[in-house]
């Protein structure tokens, strides 16, 4: 463990209701020496995809041995089942609901060992079935944050849940076709096309510079925002290596009227 | 006091302002030792009401001795007193305005101990008519958290505000009269009937069972939210041990037109 | 340094993104003996004047060494540089864009040593274009924390960028003019007369009380605001010391329709 554990949260529950509070009550009850950080907790309500994409881009910008909680929960209650599991040196703790889908698919699937929690000494003594992220999910992050060892919590499962998250494909080696997956609060239109989709690319034939085409128009790639000339919708690699349309300081997704699920697609020129 | 103090801060100040900033910047000017925990600062404007049942549901979720600090104070600077007082092992500090009456109500009157916090050696040095949060509230709390004893800020009164805070009436043994008091980010239409007022009714007779009653229909019962078949009005006690009504993964109080102040009623089948 | 050091952060990344929590987990990789505190992340997009009256009147309640980040940022990836420099015992980060126009205004020109950052040892290994408040802000300011001198990030420079701040101006020695520059999260409009301005207006006459003027009306001024009597805009010096228009527990600028710019006068009687 770390010397000062970091608990992080991905919720979707807002900032009005004291539910965030309460979680962090009861992991400091727990163990008082963690650092609680907030990813977000405006995750739109039971989007379980947005979460995985969230938590995807974020975690590893933590330091190993992170445990990252991420509730976004419409089933609690249900049986669905809490789990807990180990990726790229970070620890994940959620319903089994594929909010960890897209961590899930990068990680080596012969070393992706997840837990069903179900050793509920851990769990606070009054377990509601209607909020876990405070009953269980809490509690269990504030004990592992202590040092208990993963295997304490449960047993292996190899039938996790995964959702299907949209991935780019590659037409031939010399085309991707994507989608608009999240819009950022400047109305920034984020694809789920990867720098590494890019790289993929044969360039080994004649230009190796990239097309990027929306809405039947092509645009313009830069490599930074201001080195787009005028209001104009611009393509950009992002601080998540994602391809990004953007209106150099304007809202691209309102002046555009970009949608999650809209195709963009790229090709070498 | 704990090895690493907590103190809590629930407010209407919003989170566009500088002020939360501010009060924590003179909290850990005193006491750098200290774990600042936001349980909300989106109360209703000038809502003591709301702030009281937000603190009230929320605040034992947090270890013993932890400080809660709450500044939903429209007489600021006028004459309203600064207290502090201990309940329930917590401490809570704040403006003499009703802010507390959940929490005062639940605690045994011989033992509640309220003091006018009047030792402004405790204050900021200089203190303004406008921001007693920063100026008065902030700075104590940082004392206490060092170990101040309670008796170092002021005088015990016993003519504290208390605000009337509607409860819900058993109308005889057999049923319950309540209202909605507030209404979460997931659109979850939350009561004023208690888990307790429900263990209330006498259960003596043939059916234990419950009918809750919302604008003349009954609703299901359930006890997770994914229990409820299809997107129809239904009731459960929630987290916080109260009835609460809502739809399964839709906004209640959007589609059932669902208001603070509508009469719930319980009556045993 | 501290014994704990702090840093501030001021954004304009709003809370639903994971942008802050990234620029946490940044810090805390490199120092985890840190404490984090957010001014705000609801900075109007790419508004770098309200970013520095918001730096402007939160630093200082901060103790002295504290580190604030400042990310608004149109132009990142531009050659606008990244800076670092120490004023009032305080430390600040960010673009060279005029975001701290108003700090850099109050300092001693004498003793303002202002950093241009470019030891790239101390940013993140990979930098991208879009995002420096991750990449290069935050672990400068983890690695100030941790007590890597000024001078070791870059060298010194005179010619850092200060946009012009709307002042108020003394017309004569009985009368000021100003403008409203911010509206709080209350309606509250604030104006960029601060109590420094109304000191230095000459008192030596006959009367010694403010005719403060808006809209061609006068208002009543008061200390307090729960002074005004009944709702009508007053005006009242506020927490920043700033005079500022309100309507007592209603919304000033919803009601006057006030607007950022309007002009106010004061003039003595």
């Amino acid at each position: 463990m770390q010397e000062k554990p970091i608990i992080t949260l991905t919720t979707d529950f807002g900032l009005k209701d004291p539910f965030v509070g309460m979680m962090k009550g009861v992991i400091l009850g727990i163990n008082p020496n963690v650092e609680l950080v907030d990813i977000t907790h405006n995750i739109q309500q039971h989007n379980i995809s947005e979460a995985s994409l969230t938590l995807q881009i974020s975690y590893n910008y933590f330091p190993s041995s992170t445990i990252h909680i991420a509730v976004v929960d419409p089933g609690v209650g249900s049986s669905r089942r809490p789990i807990l599991f180990l990726a790229d040196n970070h620890y994940f703790i959620g319903p089994d609901n594929g909010i960890f889908s897209s961590i899930m698919n990068e990680a080596d699937p012969d070393y992706l060992s997840v837990v069903h929690i179900t050793a509920d000494h851990y769990f606070r003594s009054t377990i509601g079935s209607t909020f876990h992220g405070r009953d269980i999910f809490a509690p269990v992050g504030a004990w592992l944050s202590k040092g208990v060892d993963m295997s304490k919590f449960g047993e292996p499962i190899d039938d996790y849940t995964k959702i299907s998250i949209p991935e780019a494909a590659l037409s031939d080696n010399s085309s991707l076709t994507g989608e608009i997956v999240s819009i950022d609060n400047f109305g920034n239109a984020i694809s789920n096309i990867t720098r590494d989709n890019l790289n993929s690319l044969d360039t080994t034939g004649a230009g190796d510079r990239f097309r990027v085409i929306y809405n039947n128009a092509p645009l313009t790639f830069v490599s930074f925002y201001a080195e787009s000339k005028g209001p104009v919708l611009s393509a950009i690699i992002n601080s998540s290596d994602r391809l990004e349309l953007f209106v150099d300081k304007k809202n691209a997704a309102d002046n555009y009227n970009i949608k999650i699920g809209d195709r963009v697609e790229v090709s070498l020129i």
